[in-house]
């Protein structure tokens, strides 16, 4: 009800502000037997991490994670995974100048409105740091999928005007982490990086789009009306700090063609039922086909930026706001292991509830 | 778990298939004492159904609610209401040519996988006669939130190519259910009737994008983290029938913005902040801020046409699939009202969860 | 959140109040393939309906089920069984003179301070009426339980004073119902008839216990912390109208046992561990063992009475209630097929669950 | 789903085992504004903690809780609260012994079969523990109910065949923290310690009933249905390790009664429905109805004895279990913290929920 809960089976709840003691998370539905690779756990969180590459926020934490509970010799024992990251960097001296101002499409006046109190230290909850803990739980989930043959792969396909026009199948994802923005196609990384760093020296930000193949995923994933696969992954993604908007398979482009255009053919190969083409993502009446899933996710600039900006206090008086201080020039680069996660923990979660359908397992 | 339960505090469950005997729904959480207006509801229902102009289905079906439950005395009780919509048009004879059949781009060939049996009678629970059990609930959510001075409006802003490229603020919204395909701007709507027409003619069907508008919503609605305001408004808009893609505020266009350009400043009004610009939505940090909210959903064209298409059937052997009988040639004009009702059961879900945000209510 | 959804795997939302239109409930996780057996849901209805025997209320219902949806050529398909039970027994002008006083014990004070408004005819939602859904959808649970071997049944063991003292292993639960008291000891079945025809004649009430044995459970049903085994059965019970207790094993009893006269003693026979003695009642660690489950619940009498009693109306003045019409003596004869389809609801819920819980299913 | 979530709109979750390296609750649902007081959330720990007296476990333990999140300036933010207790006690050599032998009536067997891999040290999440996160959580809500005026008593009212038989209102609850078996009679308290003295000298354990009272508990409290308060009551005790049956009001006493003598009447005193007997326990068709709530809960002997028992092995093989080290000869004084602190996590849940039961707040 509170908001900080998510997933019906694989259910995760998490804890933490930016600037409080520590971050956390509970997994109550990993399944048991599971080997819990730790280095594995902590490289995810890697990819995440402030001050990882020149063209991310420079802030300080090394995120590192500790497993407080459901692990017995190296396997999962089935009862709640606590996890915990504590927080190193808590300078909070440097939040005292906003404490009473409201920074623009930040969460500073939403969060005061809706609770009438504040943890005003970089954006306290509001913070993306809370998504740290997704990461950790995502890996997890990961771990979990890796087992069912299910590969989550994403990756940066747009940044500001920069717009990577290759699909997934056009496209190396194994070079995904070989450059600091992540994206596969190394001469638009190139410009990406450059654009990054020039928006910076702005003291300024810039948005851009996320892409995401799921592969290996088992036909029959999701649920009908509501629990549709694209719709549980629709709402994660739309949670992620920044997150403006959701388009699986054809999306927005999608909607100017005709169906004799966008319809897929069923065919038959090897005993195993495809289709020709995938306007549908993957997804069709909101379950999972057997072809890979896709989806792209927007990301609006990050609202944190150098110059001065109109706004009011809590007061409701007019002042002005400037930025300070550390922030990322472009949310995309740490965006990346955030969408895997919260994807991994979709595909957990429904990876199990589709055990529960059918009369004989 | 199974997917036909929607919300927290204002919960509603539905079933029912296309060729069933009826299809319903239980609201679990309307509070107690809101004047239940049986003509509103109906009407509402008129506004989704089947045959009510030229250029949707002409299916029959008079879709009449019945209210079996929870109000007494012409109020809700706080009791479950329960709402049935006897189903009048079963002509399953016209499915025999499927049974065995997967229609591209249609759930038979997931269903089947997923659960190894199928009601194959126009797509069965798979049908977007699903959705009318939710324009039921969705009319008494409106009514509650009329209460508490939240409007919602949505309206078609584009058909395939056709592209109304005026903001909420340039229409006037009074003109949208004026004309048959929804579309508040009169010159465009006749285009798009048009357009429709004649996909008609040629057995196939087009896609488009429903724009939305919520006024008077208070401040505070939403949830930090996973329930995110914007999160629940989108994964309520995904999991209606052909969706492919939801974005709010400045959506995927605002990807390419830089921050300076993007944040909306604040400033007060006779005692209210606002904002000067509204790229956000009405929405920031996943809690709405007092300004419009307002959001887009992607809808694909329909999948059942009238030409022969490749597919497989149930034994994976190929097969042409044809199609007959009767169906939307746009699924947009009667997307219209399901999207608000999604939207008003998002929101009166929220409005009350709000209720509980603070020690003192 | 409002109280009428139960169950998390196998869930169910019911509605109906006493002397609306109709009841019903939706199941939504009934797992698809079950053959979905129609008379043996009457049937089940008909061991809970009133007018079914000299000893409970004369009340006319036929308690006629009708399943609207979720079942195709006999069997479940997975998606929401809709069942509809519409009330025959309307007669609301019995109940005028009841309208604004409170029925002592009764749920009359409570909902009209809970809510504002009541639906004052037969107690509305509060009514016991209210259990046929759960009977209905109790026996769909039953029969997807038998294709897994589990059996449970329920039987009156006390009446007022007269005790019962055998265990469900000395008596016969084939003869439960055998006699209109469903006690499954004739000898004492027929005691307890003639109390409750003696209680019935001053106008009066009486209460007793329903014992319950589950056996075939399979080992591992139940989960950690909340979610134990017990605690879900105890739920359940106690959500029974006129429910005042529920003990499981030695209940209250074993609370004067020692540790070294409790404690079950495990042993092996033909490859299946299985304990000396029972007191754990076939749970342990809120998980089940194999052995089977027994509980008992105890029911207070019926609060509708025939003399007249102090009391207060809506005002809050003093007025005297007295009884009219029909009322059950005593509510454990059909008590017992609503302890059965509750448990049963709970046994299947946790029995998908249970498919969860492994890395490897 | 995986059953360590407990509450709906005051929701916790729980993780840990007992000798993992610590334990902790994560709270999503606090309101905000609310004081929060470590102290006495200490407090409250040190009442449950082991080594306190000479009649519980003197297993090392200091149960000290740290808060990492949901906290600011003194109080609570609205956002999820972590808490964390840290395991001091972890001589996991000691469970050598046990690690292949399941011990009578504990939960290795049936953990074992659920998810075939079990952490033996000290019964990992099955032991008691756990119930450390309760009270953290309990006490929070503790202080979030007195704020409206609602306060919650427990006390030991029977140990093994030592009974109680004074009421609440006879006793005085003050003294129940005067004696170390939490007994607000001293002369049975003596009694009773006694008992448990000489149990312990036996290498034996034995079983109790603790009683509560709330007082001050609005109007209203409940929800029809399955949500019934004395469900969700019911839930939360039987989910305590050891807890065997419970009973509120009359209880399985009330069943033996008829209804004119059970029947609670009601009159009003200076603008107040009050109820001349109290049979109802605070409790009508599940909903508060202002009158004092009272409950009882029944708690086996402890499993853990020092004398050599029979039992399997994990290969199936007949072994002999015999105790060692630290456990508790009685659960009955720290239970006292623990019922009250479910009760209060149960109350905390409704008070919210009744928040949104009527159209107007």
């Amino acid at each position: 009800m509170a908001g900080s809960i998510f997933g019906s089976a694989f259910r995760i709840s998490t804890f933490g502000e930016s600037h409080g003691k520590a971050i956390g998370v509970i997994i109550d539905g990993c399944p048991a037997g599971l080997d819990i690779d730790e280095v594995f756990i902590q490289a995810e969180l890697d990819r995440r991490k402030p001050g990882q590459s020149a063209i991310v926020t420079q802030r300080k934490e090394s995120d590192t994670v500790q497993i407080l509970s459901g692990v017995f010799e190296g396997k999962s024992t089935g009862t709640p995974i606590g996890m915990l990251i504590p927080n190193g960097d808590q300078r909070s001296h440097d939040y005292g100048h906003i404490a009473d101002k409201y920074r623009p499409s930040h969460a500073d006046f939403t969060y005061q409105e809706k609770y009438g109190v504040r943890d005003y230290r970089g954006g306290g909850r509001s913070s993306a740091r809370e998504t740290a803990a997704r990461v950790a739980a995502g890996a997890i989930a990961k771990l979990f999928l890796a087992q069912h043959g299910v590969n989550i792969q994403a990756y940066v396909s747009q940044v500001g005007p920069l717009i990577l026009h290759k699909t997934a199948a056009e496209l190396d994802l194994s070079l995904t982490e070989s450059n600091d923005v992540r994206c596969p196609d190394p001469e638009m990384a190139t410009q990406m990086i450059d654009l990054i760093k020039a928006v910076r020296k702005d003291g300024d930000t810039i948005g851009g789009v996320v892409s995401a193949v799921i592969t290996g995923c088992p036909v029959g994933l999701g649920e009908p009306a509501f629990d549709k696969l694209h719709a549980d992954l629709g709402k994660a993604m739309l949670s992620i700090n920044a997150c403006k908007g959701f388009e699986y398979g054809s999306g927005f482009a999608g909607v100017s063609m005709r169906g004799s255009e966008h319809n897929d053919a069923f065919y038959q190969e090897d005993g195993t039922i495809k289709t020709r083409t995938n306007h549908s993502g993957g997804i069709q009446g909101g379950i999972s086909n057997g072809m890979d899933i896709t989806f792209r996710v927007a990301f609006k600039p990050v609202a944190t930026i150098i110059p001065a900006q109109e706004s009011v206090n809590v007061q409701g008086e007019s002042v002005e706001v400037t930025g300070r201080g550390r922030h990322d020039p472009c949310v995309l680069p740490r965006a990346v292991p955030i969408v895997e996660s919260m994807a991994a923990l979709v595909l957990a979660d429904h990876l199990l509830r589709q055990r529960m359908t059918k009369n004989e397992k």
